[in-house]
C-alpha cells in the first residue's frame, strides 16, 4: 500500500524500536510491566518513531552499528513520550477506550495510572539521554513542556463555545503537531544534517502534525466507532471545541440557538451535543476543515523540496497526502 | 544555627536556583505561573539542591562563571524535579496542606494538577540537559523512575498491614534516599571528580536520604501538628505502613488485636487508627527507629572520610547530624 511506503522503508528499525519500549518491562515492578505490555499491544501506526527514524535515513545511509543504535534510542523515546501522555490524557478525560482497548484508567484507580503516565516519562527521558546528544534531549524536554501547557490551555477552556478560532491552531500544534516536529528535527540532528534541513525537517513534521490533528477532530464528527474504536462526537461532549466546530458556527444563522442547546447539554441533556454532532457531520464544516487539513498536506510537501531527493523524501510526501486521506 | 551550615555556604547559589525555578513562570501561560509561584512560596528547606551544589564546592572553589552556570542549572533540576513528584503525591493522597500551605489539588481538578505536574517534569528535565552533561540526564531519569516504581509498589501495598519489615528500606531508598543519592552524585559528576569521590557522594546521600525518611515516618506519629502543618498519623491512617509501626507490631503481645483495630477502621471507625497511632508514639518502636536513623547518619558521615577535607565536608557531616535532631 503506497500509504504505508515510510513504515516498510523504515520497518526493521520499528521492530527494534518495538524491542526496545518492550524491555522496558524487563526487571520492573510486575503489575507495571504487564500495563506496559498492554498499553503497547493495543497498537497505534508508530508514525511517530517512523517519522524520527526517516528523518535521520534521509542522511545516513542505514547500516548497522552505534549510530543506528542511537537514532533507535530517539525514535522510542518519541513514541514512549506519546504513549506517556496518552495514559495521562485518558485519565484526565476518563476515557474508558482507546484503539478499541480498555485504557489503563479503566483497570487502575487514579494514583496508580498517574505514577505508570510518571513512569513512561522517566522511561522517555531516559531513551533521549542515550542518544548521547544533549540537544535531542533539550528539544524532547521543550516538546514535552509545549504539550502540557497546550493541553492545560485546552483543559481551562473547556465548555468556552464562543472562542475565536485563531485559538484552534496554537492550540493542536501543542497538543500533536509539536512532537512530529521534534521527532523529525531529531532525527535530522542525529544525522548531523544541517541547520537549514534541520528547519525544513521540523517544517515537516509540524506540517504534517497539524494536518494529522485536523483529520483527527474531523473523524470525531464523521468516524465509525467501530473502526475508531471510540464514540463519536467525544470532543463536543467533553467541551472541546475544534475547527469542524468553528465552521460550523461561522455559518449557522443563528448561533444562539446552538449555543442554548450546548449549555442545555450541562444539565444531563446530552441529546443536545448529539444532535448538533449530527448537524456539523451533515454541514460543509467537514469539507472546509478537510480543504485546511489538505493545505497543511501540501506545505509538508513544499517543506520538503529542500530535502536530499529519493525513496525516503518520496515516500514521506506520500505519507503527508495518506494522512488527508485516512479514514481512521 | 549549626544545622544551617550547609545551607549557608552555598546561600548565593541557592538564590539563583530559586530564581531560576521562578523564571518558569515567565512567559508560562497564566494559571500555571501562578500556581508555581505559591508552590515555590510554601518553601522547603531546599536541602536537595543544597546537597547537590554542595557536592560540587567540594571539588570546585565556587567562582564564577559558564561551569557555575550548570551547578545552578542541576540544582534548579533536582529541585524541580522534587516538586513534580510532590504535586502528583499531594493528588494521589488527596492530601489538601503540605508544609502548612494549601496543595495543588485542593484549588485545581485532577486533570489540571496532573498537567501542572506533567510541566514540571517536562521543566526538571530541561534544567537538567542545560548542564549539557548526559550522565547527568541519564541519572536523573534513572531516579525519576525509580522514584515512580516505588511509589507505585507503596501504593499497591496499601493496607497491606501485615508485610515484611524488609520491605521497607528499598522502599524508603526510591521513596526519598534516591534523590539524594542523586543530586550528591550528580554534583561530583559536574565537577569532574573522580569514580571513588563520586560513589562515595552517592552513598553519603543514600545514607542522609534514609535516615531523612525515617525521621519523617517517625515525626508523622510524634510531630506537632502545628508546626509539621499536616495531620499526625497521616501514613498509617493512608494504609502505609512505616518503621515505627513495624517496631510497634514487632513487639506487640497480640498483634492480631492491631490488626483487627485496623481492619475495623476501613470501615469508617477512624477511631482504631487514633488509637493505633497514639500507642505506636508512646512506645519504644520510636526510639528503636530513631537508632536505625542514627545509624544512617553515622553511615553518611563515615561516607565522607574519602572526600577533599575542608569547611564543605565538615557541614556536610554536620548536616547528617542535624537530620536526626530535627523535630520538623
Amino acid at each position: 500500500m503506497k500509504e504505508l511506503a515510510i513504515l516498510e522503508i523504515v520497518s526493521d528499525d520499528l521492530q527494534k524500536v518495538e524491542q526496545k519500549m518492550r524491555s522496558m518491562g524487563e526487571g520492573a515492578y510486575g503489575p507495571l510491566a504487564q500495563a506496559f505490555l498492554q498499553l503497547l499491544g493495543s497498537g497505534g501506526k508508530r508514525l511517530r518513531p517512523a517519522l524520527a527514524l526517516a528523518a535521520y535515513d534521509l542522511f545516513r545511509a542505514p547500516i548497522p552499528g552505534d549510530e543506528r543504535t542511537r537514532a533507535i534510542a530517539m525514535a522510542a523515546a518519541v513514541e514512549t513520550l506519546h504513549n506517556a501522555t496518552l495514559v495521562h490524557d485518558d485519565l484526565i478525560d476518563n476515557a474508558l477506550v482507546r484503539r478499541g482497548s480498555t485504557t489503563l484508567n479503566a483497570v487502575w484507580d487514579k494514583g496508580a495510572t498517574v505514577l505508570a503516565g510518571d513512569y513512561l516519562f522517566a522511561r522517555a527521558a531516559g531513551f533521549a539521554a542515550e542518544t548521547g546528544n544533549i540537544r535531542v534531549v533539550q528539544l524532547f524536554a521543550d516538546t514535552l513542556r509545549i504539550i502540557c501547557e497546550g493541553e492545560l490551555r485546552q483543559h481551562f477552556s473547556s465548555r468556552q463555545w464562543e472562542q475565536p478560532k485563531e485559538r484552534y491552531y496554537p492550540r493542536i500544534f501543542a497538543k500533536t503537531a509539536s512532537l512530529f516536529a521534534s521527532a523529525t528535527r531529531s532525527g535530522a540532528i542525529l544525522a548531523g544534517a544541517s541547520e537549514a534541513e534541520e528547519e525544513a525537517l521540523s517544517d515537516y513534521g509540524r506540517s504534517v502534525g497539524m494536518a494529522f490533528q485536523i483529520v483527527d477532530d474531523v473523524l470525531d464528527y464523521t468516524g465509525d466507532e467501530t473502526v475508531m474504536g471510540k464514540p463519536v462526537g467525544g470532543d463536543l461532549r467533553q467541551g472541546i471545541v475544534t475547527l469542524p466546530f468553528f465552521y460550523y458556527m461561522q455559518s449557522h444563522p443563528d448561533p444562539a440557538q446552538v449555543l442554548a442547546g450546548l449549555s442545555g447539554s450541562s444539565n444531563g441533556n446530552a441529546g443536545g451535543v448529539d444532535e448538533i454532532v449530527a448537524q456539523v457531520r451533515d454541514s460543509d464544516a467537514i469539507s472546509q476543515s478537510l480543504d485546511e487539513a489538505r493545505g497543511f498536506a501540501a506545505q509538508a510537501r513544499a517543506d520538503l523540496t529542500l530535502l536530499p531527493a529519493g525513496p525516503i523524501r518520496e515516500a514521506l510526501s506520500d505519507l503527508a497526502e495518506f494522512i488527508v486521506s485516512r479514514h481512521v
